[in-house]
């Protein structure tokens, strides 16, 4: 059985969450938690999605961990959650972190000397915990059991490459087929080269409010 | 303000649930609820993650409401969700549908003689409900104000599209920028044409531990 554990904190984004949450917890032989500092229902950061958490206590020995991003992760990195990381990642197999998760594993000392990857907004932040930051999607330091992935839907690609290290390539294309993950956007503007320079104001100006509703 | 409702059933799927939710979520201007018939807790097909749902007296008139499906459905065909459904539908805006939810929007008498989709694996059951099935990722029928989305991660891209109808194309943009819902999956087998024989055999053996999970 493989453990897998989302340690979540306030103003978490859900996708970050639950698209690798989907793919792992389809995956046979996979089990998920959800943890967090103090066990209890957890916000996400639009304020109308809750997820139950059991202690960090609960999950001493995680075989996979999948950090979240969201604009609570400005608040989290002053919390726990990075001393945990850097307890439990002695003992993984993977440590893995979706959008600006990523910046928690730096402030847990786990990005030091390796590419990383984050949220478009964050890239600029990896070099602050010695990583050199990649606009790449999805980025895997093996030897040092290290996957981070860019913004947000970012972490679906990732897990079905988690998928593919845990059970195989063909485990990981049935999880895809089971999920029909054939995507079609109906727009071309998921990443800041793609979009307009209207666009791209657009989605800067989310940053703030998002912020200011989780800080507030 | 549109306010957006996700009835939620034992065993529904967390992604057909979350995908569109993010996107609508970050939309300025939306509101977003979870309802179901008794309040309370709410628990996906892996049992691993729930969700807080009001009750369906406590949002009567929703603009949007989104069905995700999952395994679930099946009982779910049984319970009181056709029926509010059936209600609700005469004063949204859109009613609309994840995965095997549309055969929730079916049995509420909402597909008759209109195109729909739903999972791949449960086209075939559309036309008992008077839809004629097709196998597009997202079907609109804008007249009976109705959309259906195909498996799981097509909830996003369906909800990518309510953005726009909603907010308009630059705001949809904003929020695929935003989600950086730039899809690079590492493997090509999110349809049944595109997956090789043996991981459409694998993917549906997923279907009965899916079910037998739920309804023991």
């Amino acid at each position: 059985m493989t453990h897998v554990v989302f340690p979540l904190y306030d103003g978490f984004t859900a996708l970050d969450v639950v698209g690798p949450y989907q793919m792992l917890a389809f995956t046979p032989g996979v089990t998920v938690s959800f943890v967090a500092p103090t066990p209890g229902q957890v916000t996400d950061e639009c304020g109308s999605l809750s997820l139950a958490a059991v202690g960090f206590d609960d999950v001493p020995r995680p075989d996979i961990v999948v950090v979240p991003g969201g604009p609570g992760t400005a608040l989290a990195l002053a919390g726990d959650l990075p001393r945990w990381l850097a307890e439990v990642h002695q003992r993984t197999r993977w440590t893995t972190s979706v959008c600006s998760g990523s910046l928690l594993l730096g402030a847990a000392g786990l990005l030091q000397g390796l590419r990383a990857t984050t949220h478009y907004r964050h890239v600029d932040k990896l070099p602050l915990f010695g990583a050199e930051p990649t606009h790449q999607r999805v980025v895997e330091e093996l030897d040092a059991r290290v996957i981070t992935a860019a913004g947000v839907s970012s972490g679906i690609d990732m897990a079905l490459r988690l998928v593919e290290l845990i059970s195989g390539r063909q485990v990981a294309e049935a999880v895809q087929l089971w999920t029909e993950y054939d995507p079609q956007p109906p727009f071309d503007s998921g990443s800041p080269e793609k979009a307009s320079i209207e666009v791209n104001e657009l989605a800067a100006s989310y940053e703030a409010a998002a912020l200011a509703a989780v800080t507030s």
